[in-house]
């Protein structure tokens, strides 16, 4: 998160946005975000928004991700939303989306699912 | 379509819904529909939605889908909701939810995304 | 498996190929086998190779899988083999290749992986 | 790559092998690789790996891809291996994995799925 420069600009139970302004160690050989940046966030998005439904004194953890790269990463800064689909005690999976956003508007850069595993005894 | 039993519930562009109702040969050990037809039905309301939007004389194909297997599914019959999230001359990407209903509502039984090409001169 | 009309053709700890023949149900408008068929007996192969793994009275549930359909699916049968990458005593990944059997050899039909989980108290 | 600090340390017609020494930039709270930065190196090895196949004057571009995490991401280097499955004019699928090495071995820390495709007129 520190690496990315990313802050949290949503939080309510099972959503949690994350905002990553443009910066140059961030983009590719095309001067956009690289997809790598862009999916870091959305696995970070996913990941709080998963960790806001968990008990006091645990930990979170993706075990798996899939993401399609819909659109060039562009603008002044990007948004991940993570949004919680279904709660588990032991797996729970989020959708995670990324826009990029600039005077036009929003761009939809990235769409994603993400499973996210509960572990007791660590805290994020 | 004609082996899944499913029919067109809902149409507009970049949208398709599919619903199938039960039938024991669609079901696994346990009773509940398997996981194969679930998300073949997903899979074909993602290519309706994509189709949808083709050009005449075109055809489609999935090259690619991840499904999230989120609770049995069971119920009266499924409906499987595509919807196309980037419309493209090559790719489309769309989203498929499927859902059970029964007496108590829905349940959200799978949740995923399909890449799909357009062909020239193949019509479904 | 009795559907499909699959038989395993080989098996091993971590490792269940599964063979399908050829059959007119299972085919789609073009002759080829059906996208769901394929990935229904991939899914298949690899629930089997994670339960070649798991404690005796435990049952195998898939939570994800992710499919590339690479070729159509052509030939007097498929074969799909399930190899365990990594087995866990939550989540087990596999994955599973899907292949189209002829005179001419073998053609690559689907590539996937799938994550199932390990549930006591239910035998497959 | 460079902000990686990745090298490439295999190269063959369709296969490509990249390794990034241990920093402490890329890594979590937990002292392991960042999961980001795993699946970016293994990205970026699918890419130099569908590269190496295409024709001149072509670059390369991610359109979708998953992985699924295995171990944590520790050792003193990971290395991540592309290997293109099915090469293609348009979409190219390749197989990623990413080992950590250390004394005692190769530990296998991520699999993943990869489509790429072909982009006239964009060299990379």
């Amino acid at each position: 998160m520190a690496h990315l420069g990313a802050t949290i600009s949503h939080l309510a139970p099972g959503e949690v946005d994350l905002t990553m302004p443009f910066a140059a160690h961030l983009t590719q050989q095309h001067g956009f975000f690289h997809a790598g940046a862009t999916t870091s966030l959305a696995d970070s998005a996913a990941g709080y928004a998963a960790l806001s439904l968990f008990p006091a004194g645990t930990g979170v953890l993706s075990t798996e991700f899939k993401f399609n790269l819909l659109n060039p990463g562009r603008g002044r800064a990007l948004v991940a939303r993570g949004r919680v689909i279904k709660p588990g005690r032991t797996l729970t999976v989020c959708r995670a989306d990324v826009f990029g956003l600039d005077e036009a508007g929003e761009v939809h850069v990235a769409t994603g699912l993400v499973s996210l595993i509960c572990l007791a005894g660590i805290t994020d």
